[in-house]
This record gives structure tokens, C-alpha cells and sequence, in this order.
């Protein structure tokens, strides 16, 4: 957020984008925070002003509303998203994938967050937007690693990188999704050993 | 529901079980109709009741809430799941199961509406235990057929029939709830390419 214009007429403020840059900061850490305790339905703009100590105006001129607030948490956490690890096999490529998706979705504070995103998506077409955005862009992050394997002869070519990077993270989310319950690292485990398998065979490639 | 005890004190039903049942059938109708259209949020004991045509008493009295009424028509569905279409070749089996979730999830009201309880499951634990039971109850319905392929020899002794069964359907549910688009005939038929390459390779075995 540096570089915001608005910035420039702040006085006081180290670096432009300063203020502001906290100010989002502190908003939508407290947003996380609702989201994973309560649940989007429990998001009240009112609230997160409170938590976050900025005032009301300043929430409400700046997300609008609790959907605006979510779709900016998920446009966060698509701009703070990590690099992905390069290992040189795409086994262990996406096993080192697999498990930051796993230990994510099975954190105390990532994987309540991860749900109530999801179902925030589901009632509201800016959220759902945003979503798949972040998914994008961390499919876009990992894909890289199944060109390399082709290139490298561990896939067949004409193998989709995408679909290769969805298809470790679908088992692990439908579990999370449909059961409630945190993936495991054996889940992990598993869904790398199903992926490599099928890419292998060329279930991947058109 | 037929069998429900307090329906031998209703005076002029056909059957046991029948008013009840008339008035569950037209009420988890509503709530399906609802949530498809608009979403667990606008999910309203009063305005379902209006909807089915039954009293609001009644409706608050069996259901008691909103998360109540979504549990009740996950148990519904449980109840009406379809059973499984047997091709003698896993292939054939894992095809008509893909193909079937495939079709509700990308149908205009089963869709949202499966988005919609999946969505209250993040926020209400009652439901999410009632969407868990869902699955089991699909899944055990489907396992037989992976079941029977170790038997003919088609996969490794000791692979996981439930596994493979959710192997099918997760990237299905992973399109649908991240990037809000439905699933297509060629995601099933890329799902099932891939878990059955995968289950061959002994990726599901213990």
C-alpha cells in the first residue's frame, strides 16, 4: 500500500503510505481475528474498528462493508503469499507444497480463517472473486515446478502445471470442507503420492 | 419419517407419518429453495414457514433455527442419496460417480445450494456434523466399487476404498468452493483419469 496518494497529505508519517499502511494492517489482522474465532457472520464493521483502536469513519469510507473487508484480507493475503521451495524433484516439490497447505489449513488461527473465507464466498460475488484470485496466484507461484519436471522428463509433456497444483491442494480443503476436521500430514502425504502417480500416467497432460 | 410415533394422534392422515412428512417435504423444500437463491444468511424460520404454507409455531418448534433446519435437510439428503450404478470396471464406476457429482454441483440449484451448506458448516458445528454424515453416508455408498476392483485385480490389495471415493469427488468440491465456477463433464473425467492412475500405482494403499 506505499505509494498511496492520499499518503502525501498525511503529516507526521515516516515513509508515504505509512498511516495507511497500518491502519490496513491493524484492520484486517483484526478481521483474521473475528473471521477465525466467530465466523463471517459475526463481522461487524463497528467491531473491527474497535479491535483494531482506528475509528469508525475510517473503517466504514475505506471497506464499506464486511464483504469490501474480506475480499481486501484475501487480496493481502494473496500479496503476502511465500515463494514457493525449489528441491529439484517434483516430489519433493510438492511434497513441500502440500505441506504448507496442510499445516495452514490445520493451524489453530489459518484453517478457521480458510473456512470462514470459503463461506463468506459463497453469499457474496466480490469475496468470490478475490478468492479465486488468491488461488491464482498461488497456483501460479507453484506451477513453475511441474514445468521444470517436464522439462526435466518426470512428466509427460503437455502436462497442465495448474491442474497438477490443484489437485494436491483439492483433497486436502475437501477434507477440511466437507469433514471439519484439519487435514493430517499423512493426508499430505498421500494426496503427493496420488498427484505424482497420475501425472506420471499422463493424467495431467491433454 | 413415516412411523414418527406423534403421527398416530393426527386424525385423518392416509398413513402414519403422513402430515409430518407432507409438512418436513414442503418445509426442507423451502429451505433448499432459499438457500439456493440467496444463501445460508438469508436463511429465515418465518419466511420459510410463509413459503411451505405451515404454521410458524410448527416451524419454530420442530426446527427451532436456521442451523437446525440446514441439518435437518442434510439428513434428508442423506436419506434420498442415490445409490451407486454398478459397470463392472472401476473405470465404469468412478465415471458414473464423477459424472453424478459432476451434474449437482454444476446443476443451477443444487450447485449454490451445496455451496450454501457448506458455507453454514463453516459457522455452526450441528451442521458441520451433519454435513460430515452426508459424506459418509455417500461415500459408503460408493466404496463397495473399489471394494470389488481389488477383488478382480484392477487395484493393490489393501488400498482404501474411501479414499479413492473422495480422491473422485475433492477436486470437483475444490473447483466449485474456490474458484466459484462449476465443475465440468472434463474436470469428472480428468478426476477419474487421475484416481484410478493413482490407485493403480498403490497410491491408496496402506
Amino acid at each position: 500500500m506505499t505509494g498511496n496518494p492520499t499518503d502525501a497529505h498525511e503529516p507526521g508519517t515516516l515513509r508515504p503510505g505509512g498511516r495507511t499502511a497500518r491502519v490496513r494492517a491493524a484492520v484486517l489482522d483484526a478481521a483474521g481475528d473475528v473471521l477465525a474465532e466467530h465466523g463471517f457472520d459475526r463481522l461487524d464493521l463497528g467491531d473491527i474498528a474497535r479491535r483494531a483502536d482506528v475509528g469508525k469513519t475510517t473503517v466504514y469510507r475505506r471497506w464499506g462493508s464486511p464483504t469490501g473487508l474480506v475480499a481486501d484480507l484475501l487480496d493481502q493475503m494473496a500479496q503476502e503469499s511465500l515463494p514457493r521451495t525449489e528441491t529439484g524433484t517434483l516430489h519433493g516439490d510438492l511434497t513441500a507444497n502440500a505441506h504448507l497447505v496442510q499445516r495452514t489449513l490445520a493451524d489453530p488461527r489459518q484453517g478457521p480463517l480458510f473456512h470462514a473465507v470459503i463461506a463468506a464466498a459463497a453469499c457474496d460475488p466480490r469475496t468470490a472473486s478475490a478468492l479465486a484470485h488468491f488461488y491464482e496466484v498461488r497456483v501460479a507461484e507453484w506451477a513453475p515446478c511441474v514445468e521444470q519436471a517436464v522439462k526435466r522428463g518426470e512428466l509427460p509433456r503437455g502436462t497442465d502445471p495448474s491442474e497438477v497444483i490443484r489437485a494436491v491442494s483439492a483433497p486436502l480443503y475437501y477434507r477440511l470442507l466437507t469433514t471439519a476436521t484439519a487435514p493430517t500430514e499423512a493426508d499430505a502425504t498421500r494426496s503427493v503420492r496420488a498427484t505424482v502417480a497420475a501425472a506420471v500416467a499422463g493424467a495431467y497432460a491433454f
